[in-house]
C-alpha cells in the first residue's frame, strides 16, 4: 500500500515525540508499505516565529511572514528524517520546492494548484521513506507560500490524491472523530465512520479535528481518509463518501463559541438592501455565517447575522459608517452567544428531525435566538452559557438514545 | 554603486541588532546605491539546531543536517526584510533556490558552482533592497547544501563577483584587519589596505577575520573587498590586488594555537617513505600543515609535521597501525605548541627578512622548533606559552619600528 501519514505540531514537539513518531512510521514501512509523511512545525515554533517577527515589525508583509514561517516545517522534516536514519532506515526529507508543491500566490492563505510527483515517486522507488513539509507551497515566482490554518492536512490530502495513495492517515491528539467534544458531552463516543459531507459540516462548525479544505479535497478526489491518534495504536475514524453502517440521524454535535450576532434594525423594505449590506462585509473580508431576516414594523424589516467575535467590532463600525447608504434605524450586537449544530447525513430524508431537535432544546429550557438549516445540519444560536447544555440535550436525544434514520 | 554587504550571525543576533543593521542598509540605499545583503543565521541558531539534531541522532546524515541548518539563514533574511519594511523601504528576501545559488553536492562543505542572477537583477530593477541567505546553495537534485565554515563570506564574494558589484563589504565585530590580534600585541594597529595574498596567508594562519575561500574567490574575480565594523561607521580595511601604500615588509603577525606536532623518528632513508606517510593522512582527511625532514643517525631520518590538535590522536593511531608498512622506530608528539607567522607582500624581494625575524625571536629568548617559509610569509613553531611573546617580538621589530621594504 502507498500511505500518506500526517502528523501535527504537538506530535513532533520534542525529541522524544519525534522518536516515537519515527517508530510509528518505520512500523508501517516494515509492513511493506510505501510511506509518505507530511509534518507540521514543531509544537510552538510557529507562534515563536510570529512573536519574533512582531518584535521587529508588527505589520510585516505576508510574503516575508511565509518566508519565515516555512522554516518551521523544514526543521521538522529534517529532524524526523534524522530520527528515522537513527533507526536504520533509508529516508529523505523534502520541502515544497523539492517536491514541487505549486500554489496560488496568496501569501498566508495560498491554495495548492498542482504537485509534480516525480521526485517523490523516484524517492519511493529508491526505497526511501519520504518526509514532506506540510503547510507550504511555492508560487510561479518561486516565492514560498503558506496554506493557512490546517494547511498541513490539506498538504497531506493533496499529496494522497495526486499520488493515488491507498490511504491518507491524519494523526491527531484525539483518537478519532467524536459525536461531540467529550469535554462538553461526557457520553460523546468515537465514530467508526463518517461521510465527507458530515465531516465538512462538523469541521466548519467548530469541531477542530480536520480542516475544511482538506475534507473538500478528499471528497473531490475520493481520498480514503482516516483520523487517528498519534499516541495510541487505535482504529480511528474513517472519512469516506458513503458509510456502510445504518445511517444515524445525527452523527455529530458541535459547539462554536467564536460567534457574535449583529442585528440591523429598521431596514427599509426595498430590493437591494441585503446586497448592499453584505457586499460591504465582503469588501472588508468579513465572513458572515448565519443570516436571518425578519419582518419589522411598518415598511421596515430587521436583518441579523453572525460573524466571528474578532470581527464584530469592525463590522459594526462599517455599518455605522454606511448608515445613510444602507438605510436603517439602529444596530444591536451581542458576542455572548454560541452556535450549536447537529450534523447527520440521514437528516436529508427525514422530515421529523427539526421537531425532535427543538423538542430537545425546549425540554432543556433553552431559548433559541437564530436558526439555520442545510440538507444535513441544523444550527441554532443560543446564549453562550447555555451552549453546552444545548449540545448535551441534542446529543442525548439523537445519539445516546440512538435514534436512527427511518425511526422517526 | 552596486554594493554587496555581508553581516555575520552576531550582527543579527536579536531584534535590536537586526534593526540597527537595517538602518545601516537603508542608509546605503538612500545614498543612491543598489544594495544586496548577505546574512548568516542569527547568533547561536546554528549551534542550537546542531544540538537539537544531536539529541535525535548524533550521526545524522549531512544531507539532512544541511536541510535543518539552512533554515537559520532563511529566518535571518525574512526578519531583516521585515525590519527594512518597517523603515518604509521596499525589500525582498531570497533563499538559495530563489536566487539560484547552484553548488556542488558535498553536503556540509559544498562549493558554489554558479549563480543565475536574473531574479536578483530583476528585484534590484524594481528598486528592492535584496536580502540573500548566506552559507547555502542547492545542487542539481534541488537538495539544499551548506558551504562550510565562513560560507557566508564566500556567498557574498561570489555574488559580488557574479553581479559585477562595485564593492563587497564584509561587516564583522572588529573594525578591520589588524597587524596582529590586539589581545596578543597591544601595539597592533588596523591596516588601511592589504593584498589578497597577504589576507590569504593571514586567514589560513588563524587570523579569523575572513574565510580563505572567500579571499581566493575575491582574488580570482578581482572583487573590491572591504572588512569593516557592523557597530561603528569606521573605514575598515580594503583587501585588493596591489596596495598603493609603500610596502611594509611585514603587514601582519598571526598566532595559531590549534596546532600539534608529530615526529616520526628513525624512518628508513629510502624513496617513497614520505609519500606513504602523507598519503595515509590524506586518506583519513587529516590536513598536514608544516613539514620538515631532518637527517637522523645512520641511514635513517626523522620526519616532523603539524596537524590540528583535534586530529593528533587519530594521526598517531594511524601511524602506529602502519608502523611496519612505513618503517620507523618511534613516534613523539606534542600539542603544547603554537604557530607564529609573519606575512608581508614585501618579503618576496627582501632577502634580509628571515634574519631580522630570527633576530627578534633570539632577542626575546624564544626557541624555534620548526620553520616554514613561503614567498610572503615565515612561520615558526614555538612552545605554546611562548607564542604571544614571539608574536610581540616580531610585531615590535617589523611593524612598530616600521621597517619598510627596501630599508633592509
Amino acid at each position: 500500500m502507498l500511505i500518506v501519514k500526517k502528523f501535527g505540531g504537538s506530535s513532533v514537539a520534542n525529541a522524544e515525540r519525534i522518536k516515537h513518531v519515527a517508530e510509528t512510521i518505520v512500523k508501517s514501512y516494515r509492513e511493506g508499505n510505501r510511506v509518505v509523511v507530511v509534518l507540521s512545525a514543531q509544537g510552538d515554533t510557529t507562534d515563536e516565529l510570529i512573536e519574533k517577527a512582531a518584535e521587529i515589525n508588527p505589520h510585516a508583509s505576508k510574503r516575508e511572514m511565509d518566508m519565515l514561517l516555512s522554516t518551521g516545517e523544514q526543521q521538522s522534516v529534517a529532524l524526523m528524517a534524522m530520527a528515522i536514519e537513527a533507526l536504520g532506515y533509508t529516508v529523505i526529507s523534502l520541502n515544497a520546492f523539492q517536491c514541487k508543491i505549486y500554489s496560488t500566490s496568496t501569501h498566508g492563505n495560498a491554495r495548492i494548484k498542482d504537485i509534480s510527483t516525480e521526485r517523490i515517486i523516484n524517492e519511493l522507488e529508491r526505497k526511501n521513506i519520504v518526509i514532506i513539509t506540510g503547510f507550504q507551497g511555492y508560487n510561479r515566482r518561486l516565492d514560498v507560500t503558506t496554506l493557512g490554518r490546517g494547511g498541513s492536512d490539506t498538504s497531506a490530502v493533496a499529496l494522497a490524491a495526486k499520488l493515488g495513495a491507498d490511504l491518507c492517515e491524519i494523526y491527531t491528539d484525539v483518537d478519532g472523530v467524536y459525536t461531540c467534544d467529550p469535554r462538553i458531552v461526557k457520553n460523546a463516543r468515537k465514530l467508526d465512520e463518517i461521510t465527507y459531507d458530515e465531516m465538512l459540516e462538523l469541521a466548519s462548525l467548530g469541531a477542530k479535528v480536520l480542516h475544511n479544505r482538506s475534507v473538500e479535497l478528499a471528497k473531490k478526489y475520493n481520498v480514503n481518509l482516516v483520523v487517528r491518534s498519534s499516541m495510541h495504536d487505535t482504529e480511528g475514524t474513517v472519512v469516506k463518501e458513503e458509510t456502510k453502517v445504518e445511517k444515524m440521524l445525527v452523527n455529530g454535535v458541535a459547539v462554536d463559541n467564536d460567534v457574535a450576532r449583529i442585528s440591523v434594525i429598521g431596514v427599509k423594505d426595498k430590493p437591494g438592501v441585503a446586497f448592499k449590506l453584505f457586499s460591504l462585509m465582503a469588501q472588508k473580508k468579513i465572513s458572515v455565517d448565519l443570516i436571518i431576516q425578519s419582518i419589522g414594523r411598518n415598511d421596515t424589516k430587521d436583518i441579523s447575522f453572525t460573524v466571528t467575535r474578532g470581527e464584530m467590532e469592525e463590522a459594526v463600525k462599517i455599518l455605522d459608517a454606511n448608515k445613510e447608504r444602507i438605510g436603517f434605524e439602529s444596530i444591536s450586537y451581542n458576542d455572548k452567544v454560541a452556535k450549536v449544530s447537529a450534523v447527520g447525513a440521514g437528516m436529508a430524508t427525514n422530515p421529523g428531525v427539526a421537531s425532535t431537535f427543538f423538542e430537545a432544546l425546549y425540554d432543556a429550557g433553552i431559548n433559541v435566538k437564530m436558526i439555520s438549516t442545510s440538507e444535513i445540519k441544523i444550527s441554532v444560536l443560543v446564549d453562550e452559557n447555555k451552549a453546552n447544555a444545548a449540545a448535551e440535550a441534542i446529543h442525548d436525544k439523537f445519539i445516546s438514545e440512538g435514534i436512527q434514520a427511518g425511526n422517526n
